[in-house]
Order: C-alpha cells, then sequence, then structure tokens
C-alpha cells in the first residue's frame, strides 16, 4: 500500500515505545503534512541530542552539561551537596526515576539499573548495571540500598536477584512500601495487596 | 414500551447494585423464561433470607443462627475465642470484611460501620454505627481500632471524622498502609502513593 | 465465607444475565438491608409476573392481557389494525424488537425467534421457533420476510439457515443494511464494513 | 524536570498525532538508548521524506515518482487506466484513503479533501481543498462524486457542505451506506443506524 520511503519511516517509527504500524503512519503523514523548516528542526534537534545530552558517570541519568558546568561528568542530581549521600535509589530506568522526584520527599541519590530481569530469561541481566552497582555501593558513605522497583513479577524477580548480590557487603536494602494506592477499594484489592496493607498499618 | 406489570418489576430492579433500566429489563425477560418452579424458588429464598440470616448484635455482620446455635445472637467471628480481642477493624460494609477475611492475615475483631460520610452531606452519619463503635470501644480489651476505610476522599473524610469521635478514649487508631499494589508501575503511580510507599519503605 | 442460606441466593442470582458470583453477593447484602414491606413487595411482584403477563400467541412478545382485552392472546403490536401485514421481522429476542419499535421506522409484523443458532452447536435449533416461523409465513399476506438477525457470526449462521428453510416458500427474505453507524471512523472500520458501506451507498 | 534540549525534543513530538508529553518524553528517552548510526538513520530518512515522497496533482494522495516515472506528477492509482473515471471518492485524509483500497471493491478515483469542517468554525473551510474538487468535477467524465467522510458530526457537516456547493454542478452525489457494522448487537444499536439498517435493508 505503502511507497517505500513512507515504508522505510514507518519501520523506523515503529520502534519506538508504544507505538505500532498504523501509528507510525500517521507520524509518517504528520511528517509530510509539515513545513521544510519545521522537518528541518525536528531533524536538526534530534541529532543535537546526543551531542548535548550526556549519561552521567554516577547514577547513569541523562543531563546536559552544558547547562551545568560544560566539563562536568555528573548530573545536577549527584553534584548537588544537599543529597543524603547514605541513601541509594535503585530505579529501572530514568522515568522511574522522575516521579520519585516529583514527589520531593525522597532526598538521597540514584542509580539506574537499565532494565530489569524476568525470572526466565537470564540472559537479561547483561544488560544491567549490575558491576556499576556493586562497585558504587562498596562506598562506606551509603547505608541503605532502597530497591524501588515495579511490584511486578519482573521488577520482584530483579530486586530479589539483587538482594542476593548485594548480601556479602552486610548494607541495609529495603524496597518501597505496599499497600492501597489512593483511590482504591477494598472489596477489590488483591489478597497480597491488602496482606501488606494490614501489616503495614499504622 | 413495556407493560406496567414489567414496568413495575424493571423500576425494582433498578434499585439494585450496578443495576440499570436495561440491565433491570433483561433481569425481568429472564424471570419471564424460567419455570414456575424456578419463579417459586426465587421468591421463597428471597422470603427466607429475612428470617434466616441476623445481624450480629455485636459486629453487624450477618450471620446464619440456624447454622450456629439457634438462639445465637454473636456471628461466627465474634463468638470465635482465637480472635484477638485486643484489636477492632471498623469497615464500611461487609463485602469489605470479606476480602480482609480472605488474607487470613486478620486475627482480630470487626466492627461494620454501615456506610461513609462524604465531606459535603453531614447527614449521612447519622446511618452510620458510631455510637455502636464508641460503646463498644470502652471496653477495656479493646487496645487498637484498625480504620479500615477505602483511601478514596470519602473514605479518608470517615476516617478523620471517627478518629476525632474516638480522642477523648485515648486508644491508639490505626489505618490501612498505603503504597504501591501488586502490579503498579512507579512511572503511572499518582504522588501521594508513590510519597506513601517512600516513607513506609522496608 | 458466606453461610447456606446467602450461598443458595447467590447461586439463584448468579444465573440473571450479565450477574456474577460478585455481584450476586452484592444483590444478597442490598436485600438484607432492605425492610420486611420492601422484600415482600420485590416477591409478590416477581409472583404476579408470570400469572400477569403472557407471551403473544402470533409474534411470542410478552404483553399483559389484563391491560388490553383480558381474554386475549395477542399482543398490542398483532392487534393493531395500523401495522402492515405484508412485512415480517423475525428477531433473535425481544429485547431487540424494542430498539426497532423505537425508531418507529417499522411498521410490520414480528416474530421472536427465540435465540439463534451457533454454527457448530446444532442442537440449539430444537429451542428456536422454526416451525412456528414456517406456519406463520404460509399466510399469502405475508410478502417480505426481514430477517432482523445480529450481525455476528451467530446472527449469521441463523440467517443462513432460516433462508435455507424459507426458500421452497418463494418469498422475498431480506436483512438488516450494513454499513458504518453513526459516529464510525473510516480508518478503524473493518473490510466488511466498509465494502458494505461502499456497495449501499446512495 | 528535564535539560532544556530533552524539553524541546518533548515539546516537538508532542506535536505528533496521539502523542502526549509523556509519550514524548518516552520517545526522547528511547532515542537517547540508540546508537549514533540509528539516530542518523532516523534523521536522514526524515529529511528524505520530503524530498521523495510529492503530493499528486489530482487528488493529493502522496506518491514518490521515483518508484513510478521519475517526472510523474500523477500518483499510482491516477495513472492506472483500469480506474473507472466516472466515479470520485472524497476523502478525509490519506489514512482514509487505505482502508478503501483495502477492500478492493472500489475502482474509481479519489480527490482527498485534507480535513473536515466544523458546524461551528467556519474558518476551517480555508485548509480544504474545495477549491480543487469543484475545479475537477467540472470533468465530463466524472458522474458521481461519493462523499466518503465519517459518519460523525464533523463528516456530516462537511458532507453538507460539499453537497451544497456541488448542486450548482447538477452531478449525482451519494455517501457511504449507513447500518450496522460487522458485531454489532440490535439491543446496543442507536436510533440513527438501526433506522438507517431497516430502511437499506436488502
Amino acid at each position: 500500500m505503502h511507497s517505500p520511503q513512507i515504508r522505510k519511516l514507518i519501520d523506523l517509527f515503529s520502534k519506538f515505545p508504544t507505538v505500532g504500524p498504523r501509528t507510525a503512519a500517521r507520524f509518517v503523514f504528520h511528517l509530510l503534512s509539515l513545513s521544510g523548516e519545521e522537518v528541518k528542526e525536528l531533524t536538526s534537534e534530534i541529532s543535537k541530542l546526543k551531542e548535548n545530552v550526556k549519561l552521567c558517570e554516577s547514577c547513569f541519568k541523562s543531563f546536559e552539561p552544558f547547562s551545568l558546568d560544560r566539563h562536568s561528568r555528573l548530573c545536577e542530581i549527584c553534584r548537588d551537596p544537599g543529597r543524603k549521600k547514605e541513601l541509594l535509589c535503585v530505579v529501572e530506568k530514568e522515568t522511574d526515576l522522575i516521579p520519585i522526584e516529583k514527589t520531593k520527599k525522597y532526598r538521597g541519590l540514584y542509580l539506574i539499573l537499565g532494565g530489569t530481569v524476568s525470572a526466565l530469561k537470564k540472559e537479561g541481566l547483561r544488560k544491567l548495571r549490575v558491576k556499576e552497582l556493586l562497585e558504587r555501593v562498596k562506598n562506606p558513605e551509603i547505608k541503605e540500598i532502597l530497591l524501588a522497583l515495579n511490584p511486578t513479577t519482573e521488577g520482584e524477580a530483579t530486586a530479589l536477584y539483587l538482594e542476593r548480590q548485594l548480601k556479602p557487603l552486610n548494607k541495609k536494602t529495603t524496597r518501597l512500601g505496599r499497600g492501597l494506592p489512593m483511590g482504591a477499594e477494598l472489596e477489590y484489592a488483591d489478597d497480597q495487596t491488602l496482606s501488606s496493607a494490614l501489616e503495614s498499618r499504622r
């Protein structure tokens, strides 16, 4: 149905998260409706992205050295002297760090693991920054490691794996509290969530 | 469209929880498709319900005296000597008590409040068993009152109201733990839930 | 969890269309919250239903003889002299007849088939009023039979079956027009629907 | 929260159809995870899009001259001698043309209008190719104009507007057939759809 050039772009956009071939086609028709300058602006910003945005050497969060100190290798959180160095929060990906920051309740540091590992596919492990985590945690300043992984099967398996890896270091590891979320109804709560809510009553 | 007899029954079924006029009409046509005996069985069971099922005088849960001790005025939970008398769990309605029992993690007693009160409509208060709660809590055996209300606006307002009423009695009041439920994703968690999950990490 | 009397009623309500055990339990607790008079009203109306409501001998729609002529064996539609006798609309069930009447575009008569037959389970056939349909259609006044069955796999199989049965009678059979419904979007229309919409353009 | 470079790209992606700021952020993090070559491939394909893909001068569909005849100003459909020149199908946008082609039931030509006009905001009119439509329809070969707009409020208003504009030309205008779509249930069909289905029975 589509011409080769359009098909090629549909393929590339289909690799974007949440995008299927139908939405990808809509993206291409959207691009066709843009002016030449608008297309140029988009491609130029995409090209500049990898130049301007670096990954922090300590926590692996993206940051823009240019907007801080040109030669900085650390992000704005890791450079912030107000942050508590004794608390390290391990998250799966950068989009998990954002809502934690938004709560303004967390003042420790981070490490972005880069993924989770399913209980079955152990190869996923290689992509995770487990070595980097173990290296960083050696720092005696770190007293507690909060494994802030999703309370899903994969997140649980990953937390369990990390706990085992961290055990020899003899540091306190914690996880996010389980319980009823805002707006929940007891009547429809699952067994495990309600059990956690009963145990952590306060 | 419908004849008077059918309309009358549609009206009655429309008062059932979750039932609108369309579903009510389907119920009536379902009844019409039943045999005479099936209809008789249904009406007979409905009639026997209020005769056979009583409300427990202590916790207001429904129970069948016939299946316990014919003259019992207490339900099977309140009669159970294995239950911890120092812990009282206040729930909105009987359907909220069921999932708590299913967890098998709670071994205290209950009181069914009979509803919640919205912050705005204070008249709702009269229907709640607040007086019964205050009376029961005077029992020195009770050390902790767990206000197991839904973490919704109405549930919160009700818990707040009960806390104020219970204050003069100087007993410990608790609430269900807040946090991430099973299967949640940090990325989509609301601010309050995530704040609670951070605070109650363990 | 539930007592025998409550369990019994949950079982009976679970047979109602769209009702699962959870909703059935909510129905029972609703009944428990009603006054004695309210329960009596409900059971009395259910009992009177089968006495007061009859099935029309011609179209099998439910009707109340009492509200028409005490001894009538025909419903208000079949008795209406303004109805066109040359057009007979076959529907699956009474709840399908209602929306057709609401359009006020149809002025013919009806026959309620009493179900559909899946392509696989041929036993379903016995419950359908196929014999009654063939008998009624012999009436020379009837010129067209509109098979108003759902455009679903089961509805299609039933229409096909009826067409074959009606063939020897040499009468015109029609079906409801296919096409795009109100509010549809071409982009998401399925192939068959769009093909019909193209063919029936006007 | 986000750095300026990331914010800039989130803004640009948020203009894509169906994309909100949250999905746009996920797109940016996806780009950050790509290799330099993968980013280059994407920007290069986006840049080539407007060079390689042209709009057909007759129907305004996108096409790639390179894959047909280098200097062609007409798309593959308009160039196809097998297409019926007496039938012109007017669609809102290219993504509406695709499912019509997929049915393989339509063999006429097209004109992409470029949008719809809401009944309220008449300014939208200027963007539509109404002048181009009126010009093209003057061709005596065209006998029927099928206004294949969505059966939505906006689509209806646009079809009505076009019918009025086309009236002086005295050509047959048609619309897509309305009716029940595949899988619909009579019980839940809206009044207008069911009325159309009754009228267009066949």
